[in-house]
């Protein structure tokens, strides 16, 4: 029997029931000029020549945590790893796997979240497919997002062009979104105020562009800090020197974590930013990033130097140690 | 304990052992010149201003089957919505789910069959991205595949272009790919010689373009030839009659549907084309599809007339019934 408020098998199986839920859900929260959820594939226009395209899966648990849901993080992560790479996101397609008994209300919520945080990046979702998993089979809800952006010409970043002296900045204080699922999952018996930092980074990233010294930028998602911090200096062929007093960790991040045994550096975040910048321009970027809201704790936190690529912390007490790329998973279904 | 041979948490979690999953399997089976597994988003060139996007999810199981897997599936799956749209396809992106046991080994065979359809359609997967669910909460694997292609800007296809006299042409027997995957399977105690027609469909749809009579392709997957037939009828506000003997069905896929109660028309195909031509160039699309190895048994099936939307089934004895719109779903993880 079907279910009015539950998602049912028949819900994927591309007839009448698969209709009618694309029509009341999806194309009800994503309508664009774009969209036609009728089609096989939609034509787009494309203003630029350099397309930018990247792509990514979620799979965070519980579905809805303080700060965000799995609709708005998938627009934000994929619009942040365009944004990172200096690109304006102008299309998303969406994938979407719905598990047998999910409740409606819950997806309707969910994709009106997703569709709020398209509009709020100046995106839109152009494309997507649905498809429905027996019960058992999925966690509920998993999205996977492609974004399809522009570039000027002239943008050049990547971590070959980090050189010695230049400074690493973050955007904000780390590890939020880790610990906001963490606890938002209540089994740790402990709850908490910190939200989710999930968050389009297009106002950060877009402020840095037309700095010449800006050499590279990257969100720090799954791995934190510390990966994105192994991922620079390898890609560099540098050290990198972090100093551990400057990083911004907010108080109830840094106990959680001390109580549970993590490390904030290695706590996803969502809607920060690390950027490396010629040391003649560090602080203009911090002060350019301090202008905005989601700024407003930004820091220099480190500097790239000749040597071995690896990242050597600088504790508050003078002394020095090596950070380890992240081995085992500390949360796995974070994002 | 880390497992050499299967997937465990840690191949998800940003850190070296994903590094090393993502250089030993994805990066060898899929690598081309844009595809760079280190950055956050990619640069390609876009030789035309009109793009096409489409994406597609599939979960289809077993993860192999005679004559496919999910790999080459999700190649298939969405070079061919691009050419039904009359567009060539250029870039792939690849969102990867993995469940933790899954044997290292046939995630190697998959994604290698995945590279292999891909060079095979003339794209290339220029991003993509890989999470780990836990044991219990996947499907062994699941993908995501989205497709941007191009098209000449003087192709006009769509369901609104149908005029009543226009024939339908489907270019192969219908539902080998769902009797396939459903004796794979192995639940129905029944073992049979079908192999999956997923292929792409790219020289078939290429053959059409050139016709000015071509009104309308689609690739009939989910929900199979009748959920197109009644697609494409209410999209043309006409009434569509369906010629029963004339549609193909291999023998060996119509006893198993008559054993197992199944209708072939509702079953998924992989590799055909459902199009609508012009009455006065029907015979000129079929020489065209029949003088391919994958046309070879194409069939004029059907015509569109005026009247209230609607698909009417003219059986071999010259009764007719209306074909219904598929509800119930006969085989979910078709696709």
């Amino acid at each position: 029997m079907m279910s009015d408020t539950h998602i049912v098998l028949a819900h994927g199986n591309g007839g009448r029931y698969m209709r009618e839920l694309i029509d009341a859900v999806f194309a009800c929260h994503l309508g664009n000029p774009y969209l036609d959820t009728r089609a096989d594939a939609v034509s787009v226009p494309m203003p630029a020549k350099q397309i930018v395209i990247t792509t990514d899966s979620f799979t965070v648990r519980p579905l809805e945590f303080p700060g965000g849901d799995i609709g708005s993080l998938a627009v934000h992560g994929t619009v942040n790893d365009l944004a990172v790479c200096g690109a304006r996101p102008l299309y998303l397609t969406l994938n979407v796997l719905l598990e047998e008994g999910l409740e409606l209300a819950q997806l309707d919520r969910i994709i009106a979240s997703l569709g709020h945080a398209a509009r709020q990046a100046g995106t839109a979702v152009v494309a997507g497919d649905t498809k429905v998993v027996p019960r058992g089979e999925g966690g509920g809800i998993y999205l996977g997002s492609t974004g399809v952006g522009i570039r000027p010409d002239d943008v050049r970043l990547g971590m070959r062009y980090i050189r010695p002296g230049d400074a690493l900045l973050v955007s904000g204080p780390v590890g939020d979104h880790g610990v906001a699922v963490m606890l938002a999952r209540e089994q740790f018996g402990l709850t908490g105020e910190v939200c989710s930092d999930s968050a389009s980074v297009l106002p950060l990233t877009e402020r840095l562009l037309n700095l010449p010294g800006l050499r590279f930028m990257r969100d720090p998602t799954r791995g934190g800090l510390a990966t994105v911090a192994h991922e620079s200096c390898q890609g560099a062929r540098l050290a990198l020197t972090l100093n551990q007093a400057a990083i911004p960790v907010r108080e109830t991040v840094a106990s959680v974590c001390e109580m549970l045994g993590y490390d904030p550096l290695y706590l996803a975040c969502e809607g920060r930013v690390v950027a490396a910048v010629a040391a003649d321009e560090a602080s203009a970027a911090l002060a350019a990033w301090r202008a905005l809201p989601e700024g407003r704790q930004a820091a220099v936190i480190g500097e790239f130097v000749d040597g071995l690529p690896q990242v050597v912390l600088r504790t508050p007490l003078g002394g020095e140690r090596l950070l380890e790329e992240l081995e085992d998973d500390p949360l796995p279904r974070i994002c």
